[in-house]
């Protein structure tokens, strides 16, 4: 398989789920931070996906990834079994309960780079921060023009310092209200989010789910809501599948001014929106770009006065 | 005292309050309904209070409510204790709890509407919905606009009957994100706003405190964040005077259109952003128009994209 020339790479999983919530379950759904991310990153620019699977990943999930174009070169496959997540969602749907996670072949996962064109644009997905260093470590070249990082619960209770250290080496972090919470201490999330800042990102993103999403950078802020749903099936991906959004729009506009991150979280929130509508990526599956358009605009509509 | 000709009248509650918050406490503080709902739409129109006070109303506060065109001839003065409220707000700040509650008159309260020139604007606000209704019964003319409401769990709780039919006479409702699920039975917002338009009023106004507000009318939508707030001190009242903000500006511009009414809740969410930063009416007291047109042009260009 020729490799993609992807301004845009992600480090993350690839993950076989099984997710409960009010609507549903399903015992096999694809899944993972790096599927999410470049599914929909993939809809403005291509990507490179860089991960670890096992020998049981289905050839039909490697197909769904091929729909759109994400370059596969850097999927590494090893011996052993592909890492698996189980969980389920209450009626308010904001809280994923992990019931089972299998770490398998995630705990062998040691990222070789061997870009031929390097991206420029990195996303470090959910993963242990010792691996997102290592990816930056590979990558951080004096032309890498934007790198953005994710992060979860488990890491800021238990790797906080290796957290510590990215923070301090990314421009953006991406994050839900949760987590900005417990990186600072502070209930109030404008504060929460100016603490962040002076950890090292300059763009700071707090996710707020049905609430919406809030921006910072240096003196300016942005908030915006959350597109209007009526029916939440699956927030499962919904933040994997934002940051994507964000770093599609992005790569494939080079635009790093604060008027067009405003526009990229809004793009990011749409991008998510469709995503919370079925399990796993069966609804970013359905949609073209026209859909995201015009989603996009009657955003701007309803929350504009 | 002349009669102030006022297009709006607010009934509700005035009120002394004993506030605690994580910043401090404060044990008399001139709250109540109608007293923000008051002081608030008195920025943008002249205002009528209809309300009832007992023999020891302070004269220091009946002169604050007299810094703006409030029009006093409805605040009724009856023998015994005005009305009072004690209560207490945890670090999330966005739940009240009430540590006591003392009806006084309020137990005999029974508005005698003698308007010269009848408003056409009409608030009823947080009170017993025989009263609301009582209040609609007399001022009900086919001259009148506009008339919105709130209520508060205890009435939905143990006057349903009686709110429903109040609110099946009203062009808007404003309540918050609890009540409204609590009078619809349904979790998702965006279906319990629905479902409430189908109770009567055809504004659904959703206040979701520092997640921002909702608007439902017809097939229209909209959603605005919160004006970002480092220190929200005390939130009560805030409520209050986001409705007093709303009814404020749709008397003074007279304009009943959808596009109006965005600019209304974004102009009401500016007005309780300035309440919350102090105790009672303290921190209204210290603003101006321009510092709401300020803000709300901040607000303009922090929430669009």
């Amino acid at each position: 398989m020729p490799e993609l020339n992807s301004p845009l790479a992600v480090v993350g999983t690839v993950a076989i789920d099984a997710v409960k919530t009010p609507f549903g379950a399903r015992d096999r759904v694809f899944g993972g931070s790096a599927s999410y991310f470049s599914y929909a990153a993939s809809f403005f620019t291509p990507v490179s996906l860089i991960a670890v699977v096992g020998q049981d990943f289905p050839e039909e999930y490697r197909k769904i990834l091929k729909e759109h174009p994400i370059d596969l070169s850097h999927l590494e496959v090893i011996n052993g079994k592909t890492f698996s997540w189980k969980g389920e969602y209450g009626t308010d749907l904001n809280t994923a309960h992990t019931l089972d996670t299998q770490l398998n072949v995630l705990l062998d996962f040691k990222p070789k780079l061997m870009f031929k064109t390097l991206p420029e644009y990195i996303f470090l997905a959910n993963v242990d921060p010792l691996i997102q260093a290592d990816v930056l470590d590979q990558l951080e070249k004096p032309k890498l023009k934007f790198v953005a990082c994710d992060t979860m619960n488990f890491w800021i209770a238990n790797k906080r310092k290796e957290v510590l250290e990215v923070l301090a080496r990314v421009d953006a972090v991406v994050l839900n209200d949760g987590e900005a919470r417990q990186l600072t201490g502070e209930p109030n999330l404008i504060r929460a989010g100016q603490k962040i800042k002076e950890l090292g990102p300059g763009y700071v993103i707090i996710k707020k789910g049905e609430h919406g999403v809030l921006l910072f950078y240096e003196s300016h802020f942005c908030a915006l809501p959350a597109y209007p749903l009526e029916e939440v099936y699956d927030p499962t991906g919904a933040g994997d599948t934002f940051a994507g959004g964000l770093m599609g729009h992005l790569a494939s506009t080079g635009d790093l001014s604060f008027e067009n991150m405003k526009k990229a979280i809004a793009t990011a929130s749409i991008l998510a929106s469709f995503t919370v509508e079925d399990f796993g990526l069966e609804a970013l599956r359905r949609i073209q770009r026209s859909d995201i358009d015009q989603r996009l605009a009657l955003f701007r509509k309803i929350s504009s006065f």
